[in-house]
């Protein structure tokens, strides 16, 4: 038992350690939510660029705060509507910092026992937060 | 302790199924490999598309395999040095498959006890593998 006990720890560790570094390494921006109340599980740096804000300071905060008015009432309903489309049809939203058209493209899924958003975020003007410094 | 088992397990389970949602829905391409033997540990569609192969082919081989002869002999270790440096020098490679010009990006981290690498790939000619379909 002490044996499987560490190789679960371990396989966590190694799950969450490749999840952390890729989310940190693409270039997309990518945000996670938490479809139960829309608030922000995780996001990278593309991400929160996008959104007009750090990850602090948006992180666990219910992602429609980050939006204009018109847009926060039924924004997770409309992200898991929209991710259970056949098509995954694109959601337009404009940032509260800057005032972006933004395009946010949901994929609904479960884990541990709880429903979760991830959403990449597109400039809806088509150009997306590269961070590529090949030149 | 039963309590703490199956928080283990949800917890394992989340991020198990957050890390394979993030591979699945960013367009860079990137590659996970053990940095013992420089394995494919892990791809995505983007990677395998730019090697010229499928993620099945790939996965669980050497990536030398994939790649010119010139180049295979100490791949790992050339990826390893160069996650190392400061300034993340890029590691530029030639597919086996399609004759294609590639470039490594190499980070090192550890999880699990063991020493992997992430790399991103990028077409040396500077066109990513992006699958944008937003047009």
């Amino acid at each position: 038992a002490q044996m499987s006990l560490e190789q679960g720890y371990e396989a966590r560790r190694e799950f969450d350690t490749r999840y952390r570094l890729l989310l940190r390494t693409v270039s997309d921006a990518v945000v996670f939510l938490s479809a139960s109340d829309g608030r922000v599980v995780d996001l990278n740096e593309p991400a929160a660029a996008l959104l007009g804000g750090t990850r602090d300071a948006l992180g666990g905060k219910p992602l429609s705060r980050a939006l204009k008015d018109s847009e926060r009432g039924d924004l997770i309903e409309m992200l898991t509507s929209a991710a259970v489309t056949e098509d995954g049809t694109p959601v337009e939203v404009v940032s509260l910092a800057g005032d972006r058209r933004l395009t946010l493209r949901p994929q609904l899924f479960r884990a541990g026992g709880e429903r979760f958003v991830i959403a990449r975020i597109l400039s809806a003007d088509g150009a997306d937060a590269q961070d590529d410094s090949l030149g």
